[in-house]
C-alpha cells in the first residue's frame, strides 16, 4: 500500500510552458514602501545615477521601482532557467508519517543545481543585465559559498569575468567550495584580504577576524568601483534580488493552486532575506491585497538575531561603509557572528523590504540555536532523503516545531517551507555536529549593544 | 528568441503513474546466457544455499534468475523511489549550440539525489530485502563513495545498520563522503583495514597500499560472515545490480518514446557495469529481440581498461579471494590502478551479463585517459550547469567526440547517454585539473601481463 493516499504527487513539477514569465515585484502592492536607500554623504535617498557607480543600470532601474507589480523575464533568462527549474514543490510524506502530524507538509527544494541553492536565480538575472551592458565582468562576495558558486556559474555561461570575495572562515571551512567557482572559472578571494584597501584597514582594525558577509561586501564593492567594465553584484539584502527570487513563490503559487492547496503557515530561513522573500513574494502580495491570510514565519540563527533582537534603523550594509545605508533590521554593521556558527545567515542586517513587512506586522521571526537545526536536520534527512544546507535547516526546524504542534491540537495546517538548498559543502559542521563538538552561541545583550552603539546619523 | 525552438522541452520528467512498475531483466532475452558463479573450491555453479551465507535470500533468486523478464517492484520500494525520480532526462540544447553540432544530444541525468548517483537505485532495493529477511544490517564497500552513500541512506529509511569499508584513496581525498555517511548513521572503516583477517593479510603484503574495491569488498564479506544478522550487498557487477538499474533504461526509454525519439548511439562509463547495465537494459533488449539496432559504447578509464585490455576469463570478484568465481573482462583480481587516477571505475572486473553481451559484439568499449575527460566536464560544466562525477565525465567526453563527428559528417544522429551523478564530493580532483598537476597513467602491457597471470584455474 502506497504512503500516498490522495492524488497529491510526492513532487509537483509544473511544465515547462507553466514557467512565470515576469517576475512578481511585491513592493507594488505595499501601502507603506520600504524606506529609500541613503547616500551616507548626504543623507538624501540615492539616486539612479550614483547607483550606477556600483551595480548594471537595469538593476538599478529595477531597485528603484516600487510600483510595476510584474516585471518581464527576458527570454535569455528563461532559458537558462529551464536548465534547472522548474524546482520540484515536494510533499514530505515521509516526513508526515515519521512525525505521525495530521499536518501536511510541503516544501520547495531549490537544491538541484550546481550552486547548491536558490542563488541561481538572481545570479543569472545579474550576470545577463551586466552582459546587456557590455561590461568585462562583475565582483560579489559570498558567505557560505552558494552565492559566489551560482554567480561564477551564471558568469561562465554568458563568457563574463566573476571575482568572489569569500568570508574567510568558509574559505577554510569550505576548500572545496572554491574549487568548484574556479571549475567554473572564477576567482576567488578570502575576505578580508590585502589586496583592498578596506580589506586592509579591517584586517588592521581586526587581526585574526574570521571575516564577515559585511566585510566581504565593501571589498567586492572597491573592486568594482576601481576597475573599469566591473559591476558589483549582491546575492541578497537588496529590492532586486527579492524580484528574481520570487520565481521561487510564483512557481510554488503555481504549483499548489494546480492541486487546489493552500498553505495556512510559510516558512523561511532569513540571512539577508533573498529566499524567504522569494518565497513570500505572491502570497504576501495577496495578503497585501486583502484577498488572503497567511501565517508568515522568518527564522534566523540565534547566533545572528536581526529581526528578533536588532534595531528597525539605517544603517550600512556592509563593514567598510562604502556601501549605501538602508533601513532595516540591523545587529550593528560590525556585528560578526562567533565562529562557531556554522551555516550561512551570518548577514548583521536584513532586506529594507522584509524588515519594513516585519514592522508593519505582516510576518514574525523566530531565532533557533544551531544544535537544534542540526537535529532536526538530521532527522529530516534520514527520512526525506536530502541533506539540507544548514541555512535551510533553520526553516526546516521551525517547520518541524509547527508540525508536532499539529499532533497536540489535532490540526490539519497545511505548512509550506522553503528547501534552500543542499549541504554537500557543509560536511565540516556536520562533522562536528556527527562528532558531539557543535555548540550554541547566544550574544549577550550587552554585546549587541555594544556593536548597535555606532548606527550612522541620518538627517 | 528561445533556444528550444521544437516541442522537446529541455527536461523530461515522467509523472508518477508512468514510473515503472517492474525492473527489466535482460537475461531472459540473451539467448547465450552469462557463464554462472562458481564455487572457486569445487568449480561448480554457486547453488542458491551456498550464496545464501553472504548474500539476501531474495537477492540471490534475483541473481539467478535468467528468466524471468519482468520483475515487480515492490510498492515500498515504489515509494522510496518516488523520492528522488523520477529523474529527467535532459535535452543538452546548450552543449549543443556551444559545440555547433547537428548532433541532438540527451542525457538521463542521475546525480538529483543525496547519494549523489544512480547507486540509490539498488541500495534501497537491497536494503528493502536485507530488511524483509529480518537482518539487522548490511555490509558493504565503497570506491568514490556513492555507493556507500546511498546504501547508508537507504538503510537509515528502513532502520538497518549499515558498516561501510571504503577504499582507502577514495577516504582519504573526500573526508566529506565520510560525514555524509555518517550523518546517515553508517560505520566507515578505511580499506584495507586491521578489522578483518583479509585486511590485516592484504596490509602485509602489500604495505603502503592505497586499497581498491577488490580489498573493500574481501573485508565487507568477512565482516559480514562472521556476524550474526548481517548480510554483504553489492553496488555494481551483480546480475541483481543490473536488474535494479534497468528503471535508469526503463524510464529514458518511456520519456523518449512519449516524445517519438530513437537513441542512434547510447554511451555510459563502465566500472562494475551498474549504470551502464542499467541505462542500456531495454534498449539491448530490442536488439536482442530483433526489434531494433542501437550503438552501443561503454566507456572506461584508461587506468582500468578491463573492456579494452582485459581477458574474458572466470576471475575473483575481490582480492582477498573469499568471493565466488565470475567469468568476466578482467584485469586480474590483484590488479590495482594507480592512486593518481581520480575518478571511480576502479574495479578490476566487470560485470558478467556485460561481458558476455561485449564477447559476442553487441555492444563496443573505449578508454579514456583522465586529463581528457576533466577537460570535457570543464567544458560541459558550463555549459550545462552540471558538475559531474569524474566516473559520468568518460561518457560525456565520448558523447562529446561522437557529436563533433557529426558535425563534420553532417550527420544528425541522435546520441543518448547516461550522466550518472555529481561531482561535489570529488573536487580534490578537480583541484588537480584546475591547477595542472593532474595526470595521466596507462598501465604497461607488463604491468598487466603481471596482474593477469595468476587466474584462478577452472575445470
Amino acid at each position: 500500500m502506497s504512503i500516498n493516499k490522495n492524488e497529491i504527487p510526492y513532487k509537483i513539477y509544473l511544465t515547462e510552458e507553466e514557467l512565470p514569465k515576469q517576475w512578481y515585484n511585491v513592493r507594488a502592492d505595499m501601502k507603506i514602501k520600504p524606506a529609500p536607500l541613503l547616500n551616507p554623504g548626504t543623507g538624501q535617498p540615492m539616486t539612479a545615477e550614483e547607483l550606477e557607480a556600483v551595480f548594471c543600470k537595469e538593476l538599478v532601474k529595477q531597485e528603484l521601482d516600487e510600483d510595476t507589480p510584474y516585471i518581464d523575464i527576458p527570454q535569455e533568462i528563461q532559458d537558462f532557467y529551464k536548465m534547472y527549474r522548474p524546482s520540484p514543490l515536494v510533499r514530505a510524506y515521509c516526513l508526515e508519517k515519521k512525525l505521525g502530524t495530521p499536518a501536511k507538509i510541503y516544501y520547495k527544494f531549490e537544491g538541484n543545481n550546481t550552486s547548491g541553492s536558490h542563488k541561481l536565480n538572481s545570479a543569472i538575472a545579474q550576470a545577463y543585465y551586466a552582459k546587456e551592458q557590455g561590461l568585462k565582468g562583475v565582483t560579489t562576495e559570498t558567505g557560505a559559498g552558494q552565492w559566489g558558486t551560482a554567480l561564477s556559474m551564471a558568469s561562465a555561461y554568458l563568457g563574463l569575468d566573476c571575482k568572489v570575495y569569500m568570508v574567510k572562515v568558509s574559505y577554510e571551512q569550505k576548500p572545496f567550495r572554491r574549487e568548484v567557482m574556479r571549475t567554473y572559472g572564477a576567482s576567488v578571494t578570502p575576505s578580508p584580504s590585502e589586496t583592498t584597501n578596506v580589506g586592509r584597514e579591517i584586517l588592521a582594525k581586526f587581526p585574526g577576524t574570521t571575516g564577515s558577509l559585511g566585510c566581504a561586501i565593501s571589498e567586492a564593492v572597491e573592486d568594482a568601483v576601481t576597475h573599469e567594465g566591473y559591476r558589483y553584484v549582491l546575492g541578497s539584502v537588496l529590492n532586486q534580488v527579492l524580484l528574481h527570487q520570487s520565481v521561487i513563490g510564483l512557481e510554488t503559487k503555481a504549483a499548489m493552486d494546480k492541486y487546489g492547496i493552500k498553505p495556512d503557515v510559510i516558512i523561511g530561513c532569513a540571512g539577508g532575506g533573498s529566499n524567504l522573500g522569494g518565497l513570500i513574494s505572491p502570497f504576501m502580495g495577496e495578503k497585501l491585497r486583502g484577498e488572503a491570510d497567511y501565517q508568515i514565519i522568518a527564522v534566523e540563527p540565534a547566533s545572528c538575531p536581526s529581526f528578533t533582537r536588532g534595531t528597525y534603523a539605517y544603517d550600512f550594509c556592509d563593514t567598510g561603509h562604502v556601501c549605501p545605508l538602508a533601513k532595516m533590521y540591523t545587529l550593528g554593521s560590525e556585528f560578526i557572528p562567533s565562529p562557531n556558527h556554522a551555516g550561512g545567515l551570518r548577514f548583521h542586517g536584513m532586506s529594507s523590504t522584509l524588515s519594513e513587512l516585519y514592522h508593519q506586522g505582516l510576518m514574525e521571526a523566530r531565532a533557533v540555536e544551531q544544535t537544534s537545526v542540526f537535529e532536526a536536520v538530521q532527522e529530516f534527512a534520514r527520512v526525506e532523503g536530502i541533506l539540507p544546507a544548514p541555512e535551510s535547516g533553520h526553516a526546516i526546524k521551525v517547520a518541524m516545531d509547527e508540525a508536532k504542534k499539529c499532533i497536540e491540537t489535532g490540526e490539519e495546517k497545511t505548512i509550506l517551507f522553503g528547501l534552500t538548498g543542499t549541504g554537500y559543502f557543509d560536511m565540516y559542521a556536520y562533522g562536528t555536529y556527527n562528532d558531539g563538538t557543535m555548540s550554541d552561541y547566544i550574544p549577550t545583550d550587552e554585546e549587541l549593544a555594544a556593536s548597535i552603539a555606532n548606527l550612522p546619523k541620518v538627517k
